[in-house]
């Protein structure tokens, strides 16, 4: 069948799938996670092949998100098994009024319809985003990286022996086999056929969808995000956000790129700066002015590019500003509008800085680690929003659903 | 100054509106009405110029649209006021809570930036938009057709004054006075100078945007309605309704363009529907089995096409289906999405259309006129979304806001 024919059938299944209750789709997602658990060996076999295939073609952290073991599929099943017990999304009455007409009007959660979900090679996605498309009532068309496409060929056979099961007959997902750069194509440009696209992955990743989708992108991710360090900072306190900010895990995209530090206290807070970081191995690219004060050999010259990179490494650039406008300058000119912290003792200026930054969370005093849907209560996390439409900063399952307005009446005209 | 120069001027004016209080945005647009009135004179002598520039080139109807008089520049003043009187969208929570580490989460509603809106030759749509953008905090980029450039200017340098008298040094309105087909396109493109486009107006206009526009789009309006009558209506009201929802006003979005009548009550039901739209002048084009009915000299045959059109005029296309399930099927296949109702006593069936239905508003027992930003309760309307991302249905000042999470420490680190 191709890609046209089973996206159409996707849609059909949506249709079901958005008529059953919150326990019926519960049901599923039980049934899922057993059959993961009892299809273990043969998941674990393509596993092998896969990894097999990827070997010296892939980086080891690549390898290493790959790799499945009976535990891990243990893991899946359970992780699985926390978003079918996540509250239900649909149905939620967000607004019921009696106009003057008299007629009632019911505004409430629905599903979106088929949700494309694009990613990279990694097994437990797969499951992952079945589990939330199903909890949240929209079928879904899956493009996984090559390199995983065996292990989750298995997961999604999985998932249809287990709404077969159940006897349903429909199409909930559809995982396509062909995983040519082609495929996600023509996943970007099927409109009528698919009615959102999330990539989940990388920078480069979410580039390609956004520089080439037709159909409506929820863009996630990307994290150039920044510390600012006001001249009422706590030093300790400063220091200590600063490395679990930046060391903590430099490869996710909530860790900041870019250290603001305010004028007035540069000349004593860079050395202590520059110190922690040294402890870490952290390198530093830093503005004119930082190399006067911490000297040429310590640091490198930070260049314009370095502002708007996403380093997700141990590398960190550094800028001396004048106060909290420029800060906040610099973050809406260079910043992905992730997420965003200032350090300060004065609440003025911490108001101002959450306030005027445009990124999706801004932070007063904390780390931007802390920018993730299971850290917020959402329970689970499908991406983190950088853009403003629909969703902003970390989406789960209420962000997968759109409303409808529902009206009742006696025979009223207008 | 070039148009991506004028974009940054108002994206930055844009920041400052947004850091405006409620009666800060109260009162520019208090001045911008006071001044509507006390420079209507050189509005009305710019309109003169469009009017006699447009007369022989758009129909009358387009005519009467574009043009103005003193009566009408008080409405559009009066409607100015109308909107600053409106509930503030912004700083509305959302969402507040402590999180585990002692976090406190705060999600609010914030502007989105920079609203782009192409729309016809319709002054009063330019200090509309400019009320609601202004009112939402954010700025706007404006394009209107060109046969009401001159009229839209004047209203535009009424705000710049009403705004200057207030001491703003500052761009919130940028209105092109460019209105070529490549300025359009230019505006379509803004990645990065335009955080939303919203075309307002008719159908062509908006498929020009939509598959034109590389930056995010609020798809609106267009408009093929369906009403569904069921074997178990009362003829009376059905019959009621059916006139409503094509006659009223048959060349705006919520008016329907196709009736589906249950096979049960057809041969009973269609005389009498054909006697009353016969009676206002409608034109039925029906399905084979209607026309058996009625007979080939009282009505055409639709073709697949039919099926597919918004008329806008007094046209209706007319099937003949075998019950709610084939109703909910052909408003699923051939509908904008937009509004459909069912006129039934059953409320099983009425439950389950309005379920099964995917459009944004559906009716039980009433007409589809009803579907209006005003008539819900917005209190204004900048249009109907027919799409499921951001919002649906009538959109106003809450749907021109994004939020964004505020969190509060005290050191937090992860």
């Amino acid at each position: 069948m191709g890609f046209y024919d089973s996206c159409v059938k996707a849609k059909k299944g949506g249709m079901v799938l958005a008529s059953l209750g919150d326990s019926q789709r519960d049901d599923i997602l039980e049934a899922f996670a057993a059959q993961l658990v009892k299809g273990a060996a043969k998941i674990l076999s393509a596993n092998a092949i896969d990894m097999e295939n990827a070997k010296g073609n892939i980086p080891d952290t690549m390898l290493d998100r790959l790799f499945l073991d009976n535990g891990r599929i243990d893991d899946i099943a359970s992780a699985v098994r926390d978003v079918k017990n996540l509250e239900d999304p649909l149905g939620i009455v967000l607004d019921e009024r009696v106009l003057q007409s008299g007629l009632r009007l019911l505004k409430t959660t629905v599903p979106l319809g088929v949700v494309g979900i694009i990613y990279e090679a990694r097994p437990n996605v797969t499951a992952d985003s079945i589990a939330l498309c199903v909890k949240s009532g929209n079928a879904c068309v899956l493009k996984v990286g090559s390199e995983a496409i065996l292990s989750s060929m298995e997961i999604a056979k999985c998932f249809d022996e287990a709404i077969n099961s159940l006897g349903y007959d429909v199409c909930f997902v559809y995982l396509l086999e062909d995983t040519s750069r082609e495929a996600s194509t023509a996943m970007m440009r099927a409109k009528g056929f698919i009615d959102v696209l999330i990539p989940r992955g990388g920078a480069g990743l979410i580039q390609a969808v956004v520089d080439n989708a037709t159909i409506p992108v929820l863009e996630t991710g990307a994290g150039n995000c920044h510390l600012f360090i006001d001249s009422s900072a706590k030093f300790d306190m400063a220091l200590e956000i600063a490395i679990n900010a930046k060391t903590q895990r430099p490869s996710v995209c909530n860790a900041i790129e870019t250290m603001l530090v305010h004028t007035d206290i540069a000349i004593e807070f860079l050395p202590l700066l520059y110190e922690a970081f040294d402890g870490y191995g952290v390198e530093i690219r830093g503005c004119e002015r930082s190399l006067e004060i911490l000297g040429g050999n310590k640091i490198t010259t930070a260049s314009e590019e370095d502002f708007y990179t996403e380093y997700n490494d141990m590398i960190c650039a550094l800028k001396i500003v004048g106060g909290v406008e420029e800060a906040i300058e610099h973050v809406n000119n260079y910043s992905t509008s992730h997420s965003e912290a200032i350090v300060t003792e004065d609440t003025a200026n911490a108001e101002l800085f959450l306030s005027n930054v445009d990124s999706a969370v801004v932070y007063h005093n904390a780390s931007t680690r802390f920018t993730d849907g299971g850290v917020f209560g959402l329970g689970a996390e499908i991406g983190i929003s950088t853009q403003k439409l629909h969703a902003r900063g970390p989406m789960a399952l209420r962000e997968l659903t759109s409303y409808k307005y529902k009206v009742y009446g006696q025979g009223q005209v207008r």
